[in-house]
């Protein structure tokens, strides 16, 4: 009943910002009271996990380099920022950007997962090198397949994203119809990029500490909280996303827009709602 | 701008109801064309799941028993039943039963939750049990501290809900402002649940198959389907779930409730909308 009622504030026509501009002075800049802490309590998550995976490969596992047995560790620390942190971001932009243009925000948001892929592009080539080199079989486990299928969705949610919502651009109604199916999409994608990191950082510790994990070896206790953390970076971005009263509102210039299309598609005339 | 529209049609109060009756005749049965074959889909899904478990623990380890060293295989399946398809199944409650009484519906939401909890019980003696006797380490893997987390989250929250929607029952108001958090989490404990397991399951595969898993030994490829299934189960729940037009719509009584609590809190008359 909570979600009706909010519904009832927020959505509508213009019975719904009538009601709203009697409550105050209508202004562009409302956003919600608690939204700014919660997205700083993410990045602040977001960039621990990034540097806690730093420390991870620089403190046990030799460091980073290119060309070396270490090209292997450019993998996870590309992924989880790619696929966990710019992701993330992505998904955020139109909550933290609510009173910009659409267009910015939207292109906004295709960039971040611009960076993302190609980040996490150069992850991909490292340990495909890295198994060539040592003679490893490639997409035998569960983490590979996991994150294969990542990659393939990533890519096909980003063109169809792109081709309707930017360019060519697809007409409004299909973009109303599409648009609640990309943003589960996304949110799906996201999830599912989390959770193979979390069987990768698994992998990667029990092919290397073996029974040594179980005695509480200081690099299993480091990365079982790096672990949590991703779990809980990820459920606060999923908090923020799915919060009614947090979603972008409508700016003028659409909300006059989403008007036609109503008296159009409902012969109904905007002041009758 | 869909999901606006869509919340016009069905939240608010009498305006968008008499629009809904102006559209066809009202029925208390107006249930979404698609929802029943997402639901089957979803069941169906989870039944393959739990066979699939109870295969591969059949086919390669040995089958199940309590009083044995073959009690460890009653942790996997007790997890996938209770914390993955009845947990799953539990959340789906109130879009599967959309006309019949609020109450009804909450005790069933509440009663498949412990079933999950009672089966995940057994699981969770299991486990400890098998270690205590082989003297393996309790509690040092990044699966073990997300199964108990997913333990913990589960019970407060069951705890919570119960005490609020059911017995004693708080307050229409804190109702109303605890049930977004209440679907969220739960969503979020599922999820979480979902993770758990997948990270069991590498687990086991490469404590047991060691590198025999890069040489797509049938047991690793019929794992690995499984936790791919296992990750489509949990999408498909979700996006029941989420879909906006598939929530619960309102039963005349608590309309009439909510009509009620609006004209009391906003000093508005039902009729001026």
């Amino acid at each position: 009943m909570w979600r009706t009622l909010t519904c009832t504030l927020t959505a509508g026509g213009s019975a719904a910002s009538s009601r709203l501009s009697m409550e105050g002075p209508a202004s562009p800049a409302r956003a919600p009271g608690a939204l700014p802490y919660y997205v700083a309590f993410s990045q602040l998550l977001g960039l621990i996990v990034v540097a806690m995976t730093g420390a991870w490969l620089g403190m046990y596992r030799g460091g980073i380099a290119w060309e070396s047995a270490l090209q292997f560790n450019v993998h996870p620390l590309c992924m989880i920022i790619g696929l966990v942190f710019l992701q993330g971001d992505a998904l955020l932009v139109y909550r933290v950007f609510r009173n910009e243009a659409k267009r910015t925000t939207k292109v906004l948001h295709g960039l971040l997962h611009v960076f993302a892929f190609v980040i996490a592009l150069v992850g991909l080539v490292a340990v495909f090198e890295h198994h060539r080199k040592k003679g490893y079989a490639d997409l035998y486990s569960l983490h590979s397949w996991c994150g294969i299928l990542v990659f393939a969705l990533f890519f096909a949610q980003w063109l169809v994203g792109f081709s309707f919502f930017l360019f060519p651009g697809a007409s409004f109604s299909l973009r109303s119809r599409y648009r609640p199916q990309h943003v589960f999409f996304g949110a799906a994608i996201f999830l599912l990029s989390v959770a193979t990191a979390l069987l990768g950082l698994k992998e990667a510790l029990l092919f290397e500490l073996g029974t040594k994990y179980s005695m509480f070896e200081p690099e299993g206790v480091l990365a079982n909280v790096l672990g949590l953390l991703l779990a809980t970076f990820a459920t606060v971005i999923l908090y923020i996303l799915t919060r009614a009263d947090w979603k972008r509102p409508l700016q003028a210039e659409e909300q006059a827009l989403s008007m036609d299309f109503k008296t159009l598609t409902e012969g109904d005339s905007p002041s009758s709602q």
